[in-house]
């Protein structure tokens, strides 16, 4: 993804509130087509997506407890970047946390914007291809609370399609995977 | 979508921000999970989305400033839900003020999260069709600089799987829609 850079002109910015993962700011601002006005925005290091394939086709997800959606969804390995990270080391060491896996050859799938209305955050999607399971996995964060689930990706398809609780990063991370997934 | 509802037991809230479209909260929480800390977390009214299709069959999208992304994204038309309306009504609004087409027929493609990491938005997508040109189209908000972009769903995939700046809640409606848009 390659954006036009074409930034707004900050007349103030006032820090709200540094987070653990973000800083919230609420930013005057001047836009390129003249408009001024407040806007609040996270911004964020960035999020690091995995689509973990198997040798037989499968994909591994996760079902992991939301707070803010009070309930669970079913969702790619990911992980916020940490400082001095690249991409693709931050999600390298995700899915070891968050599924146990460790994977031989890595494929950029590109990035995209997650909510651009409020949020700075880009998610770097990646394929995790000669997956190896761990006999002794490092343990993630104490608070999260997650499954690995595995399923084909005609599985997946039919349960986005049904409703079944999913997040805006990991149905574009499947649309963004699927010309590189084995046929079945 | 169909969350099975676990709120987590809220400990503290400390409102830092109401803002215009949002507020922003650092909560004190017990996950279900037993685990206890400090998250932060944006509650938003939801966003109501339209992948609005010509009777040709080409999508009507918008190439739009995002001052967070400090660049122009190829997104389908969306909005924020005001107080007191449903979702349908929201992107009614807002697609005669973003691309001047009025639709006579609505389906809803089913919603999902957008960053549920640290949002409850909720995304609300519905197809629009029979859609009518507007002679006189209401104008929008001052702050927002668009374009309608017409593209066919072929060289919509192909414009994202080239890497085209895109966000999330696009590319996950165009999933959602593509097995109820007319076979070319």
């Amino acid at each position: 993804m390659n954006v036009t850079p074409e930034p707004p002109e900050r007349l103030q910015t006032v820090l709200r509130y540094q987070g653990r993962k973000f800083a919230y700011e609420v930013n005057r601002l001047r836009l390129p087509n003249g408009a001024e006005g407040t806007w609040e925005c996270i911004y964020h290091p960035g999020g690091a997506l995995a689509v973990p394939v198997l040798a037989d086709g499968r994909l591994v997800l996760v079902e992991q407890y939301r707070f803010a959606a009070q309930g669970r969804l079913l969702e790619f390995p990911a992980g916020t970047v940490e400082p001095g990270e690249a991409p693709q080391q931050t999600i390298e060491r995700e899915i070891q946390e968050e599924i146990g896996y460790r994977a031989g050859r890595w494929l950029s799938l590109g990035t995209f914007f997650l909510a651009p209305g409020y949020s700075d955050e880009i998610i770097y999607a990646f394929l995790a291809c000669d997956l190896e399971l761990l006999d002794h996995p490092p343990t993630g964060d104490a608070d999260e609370d997650l499954r690995p689930v595995l399923m084909t990706p005609a599985e997946l398809e039919a349960a986005i399609l049904a409703g079944r609780p999913v997040d805006a990063k990991t149905v574009t991370s499947f649309f963004l995977a699927r010309p590189h997934l084995p046929q079945p």
